[in-house]
Formats: C-alpha cells, structure tokens, sequence
C-alpha cells in the first residue's frame, strides 16, 4: 500500500480489518512520510487459517488500495446470461479504480459503486447488473485490480472543514458563506454543479432562490422528481402549491390547481413547449428551459400524471441520471430522500456531495447506503436557499467590483 | 348537512371555513340528535360577496357533506385530449362519494383522492388525470355530487383509542396487543389485510416475523419494492443482507451477496421460478409464492437490479397497486416512507391505516399528504414485529382453545 | 354551556366525552348563535351509571366551561400539613378561572395547570402543591368552577394562521414575517414579550441576532441557564464558544475558554459586576444588563460552574421564573426544552406561546406536557434568528418612516 | 507516544492535528508494532512558527497521549480565591490521566471531563471549577501530565461491535441478546451497573420491567429525576401515569393522581418511609427501597412537588451523583436526555455507556457533548425493556441450569 497512509486512515483501517477477519499480521516493510507532503509505503505479511481465509482478507483489504505484491494481469469470465453475473465477480467501489489487462494498467470508465467491471477492446468499463449482456468478459476477484481511495485533502476546504465535525450545533450563517464560496470557487475553475431538488424547496418558499441560481449560472444540471416540477409550474400558473398560498394559507382550490398545472403542460406536450406557448413564464422549471440547462425528471409511484417530460421508467431514469451527471464536480442535494440516494448511488467518490434536509435521518442514510463522501446540513431549507443565493450574489459582486 | 354533525366536528368545520373564507352565515334550521345515535340535520343559509366568491365558499364545503338544497344533476363536460382536464373540474376526495345523473345517484367507483369522476354507461368511475381519454365526460363543479366523511366510531376501536392521543409516550406492549386484536378481529370478520414493507424489516431482524404472519394467513397482499425483495432473497440463499450477517457483523462480502441474489433470480427468470427450482426457501417471498399471496414489487430510482418480477414503470406499478388494494380493509405499513405515501394516495378513508416507522417524519408526511385516516406508531420494528407475531399467535391460541 | 360552542369545538369535545365515559345525554336547550359574532347556548342532561360515573363525567367535561345549572359555593377544605393535599382537590388548568365563594365569583389569580386553588381572604389564588401550607383552605370538587377555555380568534392573526396547519412543509420567509408583523404588533399595543433560549442560540451564530433584539427593546425577559449565559461570555471575552471560534473551527483551547469565562465572573462576583468592572463589552447578558432587562438564569445538572447569577435551587429557580413571567403577553422559546417545558408549566393560557428549534420532539413534548396554546416551528435557529431580526428591524424602519 | 498507536487511530489524529493547526512534523523514530499484540513507538519533531504556536500544538496533542520527551515535574499555581482558576489551568479530559509531581508519577483521582487537577498531600485530584478552594495548587499547562486515552478493545464485545457501525438499520433483537450477555458478563464478574432513566420508562410501559431487574440484582444505582420517581408511585397507587391508565386510556383523574402521589409521599416524609407505611408495594422506587440500592433523584425546574427526596439544588445534585458513580463499569442511559448527559458529564471513558432513546437526537448530543465512548440505540423503550429483562432471565437461566 502506498499514499497517505496514515493521516488518511488507510494503514488503521487496514490493520483493523486483518483483526477483525482473524487474521495474523507482520508488518514487513514501513518506510513512513516524514514530512507533511511525502506519501507513505508499507509493506505486510498477512497470515489466514487457509488459502480461502485469506483470499476474503484479502478481499476485505482490497477497496483500501491494498494490492498483492505480484502484479498479475485481471481474471475475466464470460457473463452466461444477460443480467446473470459470473461467479465470483468483483464488485466496485466508487473510488477510482484500475484493471491490468494483458499487461497494461487500464482507468475503469463510468467508476460507480456496487457493479461489475467488464473488459472489451481494450477498455474496462463499470457496468451495472442490469446492463450485463451476455458474453461479457466480466472481471472476478480482486487480482490486478487497483483501487486508489480518496485521500484527505490537504488544505483546508469547506469540505474538509465540515467533515471534521459531527455535531448540528454549528454556525449557520458562516456554513452558508463558505459553501457560497465553494461553489463560486467551482465555477470559477470551470466546474459543474447538480443540484438534486425535492418538493419542499417549493413549500417551503425557497423556489424563487433556486431559479435565481439557475438564472445566474450556478447550476449545470437539475435532478428532480415530478412533484418539483408540478409544484413549481402549479406556482407559476396559479400563484398556489399544492393548493397553499405564498403566504402559507391554503385556498379552496386544494389538489385542483396542481391538477391544471399538469393538465396544461399535457395539452402543450412539454414543459418546453408550454414555455414556447408562453404559457410558463417563470420559475425553476422556466430557467432551465431558457438557459438550456439539462433536467432529468424521474418517475415515482407517488406522481400524480405525470408530466409528460418525466421518465417513469425507473431503470431508464437510473441511465439518463448516470449519463446527465458525468462530468460532474459538485452535487447539492436539497430535501428529497429518494432522489438524494439514489444520485448518491451513482456518483464517483471524487465528487464534492454536500446533502441539505432539515430531516438528519436523510443525510443518515445516504451515508449508510455508501455516498461517504457526502457531507450533511441539517438545516431549513426556506431559509437557507434564499441566504445562500445572496451571499453568492454578494460575494460573485464584490469579486466583480474588485477585479474592475 | 345531515349526520353526526356535532360529534364529527362536520358543523364546526362547516362554519370555521365560511368565516375563514370571509362568508356570512345564518343557521336556519337546526334539528339536532339529541340521543347517542341520533344525527343531526343543519340547513345554513350563505352569503358571499358575489356569486364567485359564493361559488368558492361552496366548493369549499363539499367535502365534509354539504350539498345545495335543490338537488340537480352534476354537469359533465368533455375531455379535450387525452390527459387534458376540462376547467372547473370536480377533484375527488378518498370519502364514499355519489353523483346525481339523469335523476339517479350513482356510487362512485374506485374512489381515491385527487382524482377526476367521469361518468360512462349509467356508471360514474373514479379516474386519475393519467388514465382521462379525449372524449370522457368529466364532472364540473359540485352540483349534483355528494361526499358521506366518514363518522367517528361511536364504539371504542384501536384506531379510535389510537387517535385520540397525540403522544408517543405510549404504552407500546398494550398498543401491541390491541394491534394484534384488532388484525385477529379483521380476519375473522373475512376481512383483508395488506402489508406496505420497506428494507428495514430486513435489516432490523424482523423479516422471520413477517415470513410467519404470512404462513399464517394474516397478510393478504405484499407491497414493496425491490431492495425488500432482493435483501429478503440474499438472506436466504446467503444468511446476509447488504453484506450483514444476522448479528449485525458486516462480512466481507458487502454488496456481493445483494448482486448473486438479483443474478439468481435473473438466471431462473422470475422468483416463483427460483421457488419452483429449489433455490429459495424460506422468507417473505417464499412463503408469499407458496401461499399465493398477492405481490406488487415496484420499482424504484434507487434499485439494484431489478428482479425480474418489479414493475419497473411507475405508472404501471400504480395502476398494479390500484388494482391489488381493491377490497383491502386494513392496511399496515411499515419502514418505508415511498411506498407508504403512494400507497396512502390509492386509499379510499374508509381503510382502516396504521403506519410504523422509527421516524417520526414519515408518519407526518403521510398525514399531511392527505391520508388523514392514518394512525402512526412511533418505534423499533425489529423488535415490534416479533412481539405483535407473537402476540397473535398468542391470542390466535387462546381463541382455538376456547373454541374447542 | 354559553360561548362560541361549535366553531369552537367546544361542544363536540364536550358530547365526546360524555361518550367515551360511557354516560348518555340529551340536549335539551340549544340555541345557536346565528351569525358571526353570536354566542351560542346549549343544556345537556346527563345520565350516568351511578352517583359516582357521573360525578366523574361532570369533573371531565369541566375543563371544557361546563358548570352545573344551579351555582353554589366551592367546597372547601383544609390542607392537614405543609405540601399534603386535601382528597379531591380541584386541579387547574391554565385558563382563565372563577370559584364562587360566599355567592361572588372570584377570579383565581396567578392561573397555572396542575395546582390547586386556595381561597383566602376573599381571594382566590392558584399554588403549586409545594406552596400548600398546613392550614390553608383549598377547593375540593367541581362544584363552584368556572373554567373560560379560550376561544379561538375570529380574525386571522399569526397564531391563528399557524395553528391551521400541522405541515412542516411552510414557507418559512413567510412565517418569518409574520411572527416580526406579530411582535412588533405586541410591542407597539404595550405588551410584553420573553424569550426562552437555549445554548444553541450561540453555537449556531444567533447570538448577536438575540443581543440586537434586546439592545432595540423587543425583549423584555429573558428566561434560561447557566449554559446560555456562559457560552455568550465566553465568546464575548474569549470569541469562542464551547471552544468553537465563529467560523465553526474547533480551537485548541477546547473547553478551557468556558471555564475561564465563568472565572472570570465568579472573580468580578456577578454578570453585572463583570460588565461594571469593564470584563463584558457586547453580546446578550450584557445588552440586559445595559438596559436593565430582567433575566432569570435556572440550574440543571449539566451545570459547568455555575456562574453567581444562576439559581441553583431548582424550587426557587421555578418561583422566580413565575414571579417574572407575570404580565407577560408572549413567549418565544428557542433551541431549548428543558427551558422551554418549564416555562409552559407556568404559563396561562392566553399567553401567545410559539417553540422554535431544529427537533420537531421538542414542539410535541411541550403540547404533550400541556401548554396547548404553542405553536411549533421546526427550522434552524442560526438562519432563522437573524432574518427575524432583520425583518423586524425593516418592518419597524417602514413604520417610522410612515409616521414621519 | 506509546501503544496501539496505528489501530487505535491515534498517529492518525496526532499527524491530522499538527497539520490542521499549521505546524510542520518529522517522523524521528516509528518503532511499528509487527504483530498483533505489540505496542508501537513513534518520535515525532514538530516545530511550530514560534513557541507559542509550539506550545498551543503541544496542547492539543496531549490527549492523544503524546509528551514531550523530558519528563518534568507538572507546574502548580495557586487558586487566588473560591471558584476562580489560574490562567492556564490545565483542563482535564475523562480519560486516565497521571501527574509527575516531585518526581514521582501520581494517578489522577475522580478523573471526569472539563475540570481543574489539584496536587495536594502528595495526591493529585480531578477537581470541578466550582469545588476550587482559594489556595489549591492547581496545575497549569500540560508539562508533566500524561493521559493514557482507551484503546480500543482487541477482542469483539458487545461496545466494540456495536461502535463498528453507524447505521440505525441493525438487527434489534440480536443487539438485545448481545447487550444480555453484557449485562450478565458484568455481574459475573462482580461488575456495578447503573440505571439513568427518565419517566418515559413508565410511559412506555417498561415500569415492571425495570423493576423486575432491581429486583434480580442487576441495578446498583439507579439516577434519576422527580418525574420517573412521580409516575412509578403513582402508577402503583392508582393504576395511572399523569392519569393515563395501563391501556394507554386517559382517565378523568388527568393530573390529579400525579399530584396525590407527590402528596402522599410528602405525608410519609420520605419514599423508604412510604414503603414503610405499606404505602408503597411495588414498582422501581420499592424495589431499590426494599433491597437497599441507592438512588440519586436530582431536581429540574420541571418538578411539580417534588418528593422529599429530591435533591432541588443542582450543584449538591451533581456531587451525590458523582459520588455515587463512583466505582460503576457499566452505565444504561434510558429514556432521559438532561440526566443522561448530566451524568455522561461525570464517568471516566473507561466506563461502558449505553445510551437507549426513542429519539436519535439525546445519543448526539452525548456524545457531542464529550461522553465519546458512549454507544447509541434507537429503538422503543417500551418494547426493548421488557424484552431486555426477559431476554436477561433466559439466559440467567440457562447458565444456572449448565451450572447445576
């Protein structure tokens, strides 16, 4: 193992592993960073109870970026089935990942985590089971796979900063000044932005922030489900969400309005097209539409229509999240459970994930189903979306003032 | 208005939304139940400021059974386009609900809330907007339509008892017995029970629990989405969910075992197939196949996968769980906060619903999405779920004994 | 029964009971206030299983403003001993209360839920049963009370609004303004506002919000603990809390600077004399203390210190809370339950009660534990404080300009 | 440093500390420990931009266990008056901590988090700000401290398993087994174990079941506050908690039993005296009275009465507490947020700490709050008690009837 060793945890968790599995260790070779940027390389001897024993610590080690000292080339065995996986497959992480293949170390494309990797014309590729053909040469065990976890950052970042700290007793104001930082910062470098949206944003009286974001350039890609798109056209078109007032006072229209909205975007065809027809006329729907910013509706069985732009089948919304989201820097998740989870599961570890509910158990569970990198704001939305669109005005205007 | 209007709190309501709406009110006859099971009859003469805000006073009354005095028949206008709803609309409520055409009341079918009435053949059918077709004639306005809200129980029930307190401080083991009398209560009335489950039944140790309700003829349909399936599967065939073993050991297997589940059942084509062939054994689907107890496993954007046997469109999975849940008279969810709500949106009020999550919110959100008729239990369902299988088995055998 | 009965609730509540306790009735007057603004009138004959049922049916229906036709005089008698409570003492509730005593009816002063009421001196007076000394004269039975629940308010206000609704999903900027329309409502009408609060005032960033509220005269009371007070010194002397510095960092200092802060105090002798002494410069115990604004710091368990302001007993700590809380129009409890439920403990119910903070838990165990008339809002205390005082702050700048 | 340096995290931390706060390092010496049970040994140059930034670093590295190499006598200064520290008092950590003191290593007594150490009569003494005396040496700076922070423990038990994972989707009803045999393993090795518990124990429902536990022996020392004390009494004088029945019905006795109960202790003059009377039979307060476990009832200003055996001032509170702790391994937190931490506040890391509630927000805030080695359960108390006692039983049981 190489790296970071020790300020990234690698070498404890490693060593804890081996314990825990009841293996035996030595540490053969050690030759430590001694100073602040030298990375650190050790070398062990493990010891199980028996060849399989030891190919399951083995196994267990393997995400850490731990690898067997003979470099050999990857083990392919041929899918007998469509979405029938070979026996033994490795299954990835969603760090970034190598395979040797006939001699040549090769990147893993499209890394996500818990699929298979599958070799053809010199390329690996991460594919998951339901996109498994039959005949594909899939990879099985951990030889000749490399993994390169992320390691901790050096300097001190927002995202470096939050995750030291576990307790929601922390600065509001100052967080949304250094995310607002974090994300003009990203877009000065030339970096993309999802954000992934739920209904609330719109009860909860944050929409018109949100569409200034968009307006303002801030956001490069929209992942939401039928409701925010509902709600905010229903907005839009009657002044009301799911019947309520902007004051908060629900109308006698109820479920009506937001019936109409769909029915409106139906009798045009598109959401597109009722902006064409000069139907909607604001909103966040509307700047995506006037910015061409890329938006994935998915489907889900709570949808009243739905719209026609929503994809309401589930596997072909999984693609086109997962193809919409290449390329992707940041990702802000904002009061949706499903929609949270499920981009987590699709995102590389690389991608800055910061998950924004006034609920803690989403942030909780999108970090249970394995999108560790994603770092929790427990928060309410109304109040903090508004907050954090001025303080990026304010601070993308000083910068203005300044560099003139 | 006519019924327990008092007990109900229908009047209270009645009047509180005039005067909310700016209306002016005098009650001009008021025969009220002077004896328990007598009801009340009110005639209330309203004033509005014009006759559109009279209009929208009325609408606004309609769901809690108030209806103008010269019954005429409901208007009917036509659908221009599929999906496209004509203006003025009458939304359903999920309350028994008839309409007045040519002279006759008409029951409507397949009531749930949100929905639009169309009227074909001498029969009036409860549509969501998805299913309207160009050429439906459509119920507008609340003329000639007649919403019965279900009354308070006059006897003590569970859900009576259960409403009626807020809190959740709670006895839980007494709440469970009563639980347990009521499920043994609705079975012997030939009653059917549905069950809405989410993963965490898996994952808190309680799926041995539900596997013997449903050996045991309490559970008359599943509800449910993949990850339930899937985790249930890989426990049988791998003693693993998500990689954990039954102590709550994660083993180094992780996702592995959740793949090779999924890949089992692909390679036999459907999960009553991997019964038939002898891979699956035991758990929630099995004893669902062995039984031939309904199942709907609907897809979802978060879904590895998926088996064979989800329905990977939301519509269809809608319509599906439309269908299975005709004839439902209690409906118990559990874990799953997606399911619960779309389930709750299919729900005529007269269901009786209990909804049991560690987390509070989803309870909350279920009531505020319109599935009022819910109660919600707040607690651990690893250990709930064993206790209230016992608990019936328990009771189940006392009532064999005494029968004999 | 007389008052706005149906719209109310008044009278389904009462019919309910009577039902649920197994009694019969009929209504044997009932006249209906016919339009907006009448009262309504009603006499029920009651009917229970024995003298005894319906005894206890008249002692539940009680705190609803029911009251025998014929008035006759409280029954009293003696306390045998200091804190010993005569057998069926009548136990308030906190709403506005009159006994007749020698045929006048006398208004029960200091009202509070859970104590007894001890007539003396031709006063009536509401004491917790740990004030009952050996001697006094206190009423027993139903017989002679008279309960006025409040009604609820016929124009919307704030309140009103806010406890229509049970979503969490509401547009906070909204509620926000209103709750600054309603303080400075009550500030302008000569009303008196104080504020709960919690330590999370501090830690989340609020702290110079409070002190800025203070400072410009909208509290006029500030009840909360040692924690608060300390942590505000702290970060007025040190500029960190709990060793935390503004920007969320965590300093080596760690907790020192909080017992250093508490030092401090103790060597200057009081909060007061550390602001005389020229220690204290800004925050909220200072701005009380600059403008004389009471404040009553209580102890707990969790105590570091405590500082010489804090009242360790937590007997006299409740006095002193009650003696300051009279005259008091509303209270704003914030990030704190402990605080928050011992307030309400101590409040009547007129009092315009509204609990903020981040866990939903604390709103319901403060309604569960009976301060009914509260309202929750569940949102982030760092965000949400600042924009109220900045709203306040515009709305009071719009005023004074129009009065200009 | 000495010790498991690389598995038990703290190289990690170390290097992770001097690079946050800026300094630079050099790894002099790492003396890795090869195999499974031998220590580590690292040397460790840091230099910092002057000595102050040294010394600040060398602060924040001390409780990971680091010390500078020479090994020198602590420094003292003299306290100038009661409760008011020395600047640059040393602020202790609630781990084993030793001072060098004339030459000689003193173990630090009554070690607990937050407080000052006192050398005094050749002993070293963990003191509270609030018990420092004028004229105590106290020491300053961290010259001559060593802490010895918890390794993590090499064989699998019960806490170490339970702190591997993060999730709330664990198998209840095998962590209730584990926790069993913890228990159990505790006694048998001659272990104490204390209870702190909030009333709703008896709310839930869980009254008998922990009553059941005192009786077998299982409880040394029960914490707890005026309400638990309250509604146990109550419940065993009149079958209700703030008159809630056993069903979970309320009766019309509302809070009125509450107060008789408070009222009927205070005539005895005391809980054991109640329980001498023939009062009191049964329930938890009978159980610690009739086999002599002590109890700690301390006071909050949410007490109504309260009992004579209340301890209404929170700093003698705090010390009978403390004292009591005294010598306790194991420590089960129930149902009580302000108890639980108040009572983490006081326990050496050494102790094992289970922290059960409904409400994942109480085990945050413990453990925010410093009570680190404090694991976490979110699960129903009303539920997990009686299952928890019987699960206890069983396996008592068996190990007597092996034993036989």
């Amino acid at each position: 193992m190489e790296g970071h060793l020790i300020d990234s945890l690698t070498l404890t968790k490693a060593l804890d592993k081996i314990m825990s599995m009841g293996g035996e260790f030595e540490i053969k070779k050690f030759r430590v960073g001694k100073k602040k940027h030298d990375t650190s390389y050790v070398m062990i001897a493990i010891s199980g109870e028996d060849s399989d024993h030891l190919d399951r610590i083995l196994l267990a080690l393997h995400p850490l970026g731990a690898r067997v000292i003979e470099a050999e080339d990857v083990h392919l065995e041929i899918a007998p089935q469509d979405r029938v996986v070979p026996r033994g497959f490795y299954s990835t992480t969603n760090h970034l990942t190598h395979v040797r293949h006939r001699g040549a170390w090769l990147e893993v494309e499209d890394i996500q985590m818990d699929c298979l990797i599958v070799v053809k014309d010199g390329r690996a590729v991460c594919v998951p089971i339901g996109q498994i053909e039959k005949g594909n040469a899939v990879v099985v065990g951990t030889a000749g796979v490399r993994v390169v976890p992320p390691e901790r950052p050096r300097e001190k970042t927002f995202f470096e900063f939050m995750s030291n700290e576990v307790s929601s007793e922390r600065p509001s104001g100052e967080i949304v000044k250094q995310l607002a930082e974090e994300i003009l910062a990203t877009k000065r470098a030339g970096g993309k932005i999802a954000v992934v949206g739920g209904p609330g944003i719109i009860h909860t009286g944050a929409a018109e922030a949100l569409a200034g974001l968009i307006r303002d350039g801030y956001v490069d890609l929209l992942l939401a489900g039928n409701a925010l798109a509902v709600h905010d056209i229903e907005r839009q078109l009657f002044g009301t969400s799911l019947g309520m007032d902007p004051h908060g006072n629900l109308t006698s229209a109820g479920h009506r309005n937001h019936i109409y909205a769909i029915s409106e975007v139906i009798a045009s065809g598109s959401i597109r097209q009722a902006v064409e027809d000069g139907k909607l006329k604001g909103g966040i729907m509307y700047e995506c539409i006037r910015r061409d910013i890329p938006f994935v509706l998915a489907g889900s069985i709570r949808d009243d229509g739905p719209l026609p732009d929503v994809i309401t089948d589930t596997v072909l919304a999984q693609k086109a999240m997962f193809e919409a989201l290449r390329g992707v820097d940041m990702v802000i998740m904002m009061a949706t459970m499903l929609h949270s989870i499920a981009t987590g599961n699709l995102l590389p570890s690389r991608v800055k994930t910061i998950c924004v509910d006034i609920n803690p158990s989403t942030v909780t569970k999108l970090m249970d189903r394995g999108t560790a990198q994603a770092i929790g704001l427990v928060t309410d939305i109304g109040i903090f979306l508004p907050r954090l669109a001025e303080e990026i005005s304010c601070l993308a205007g000083e910068a203005d003032a300044s560099g003139a």
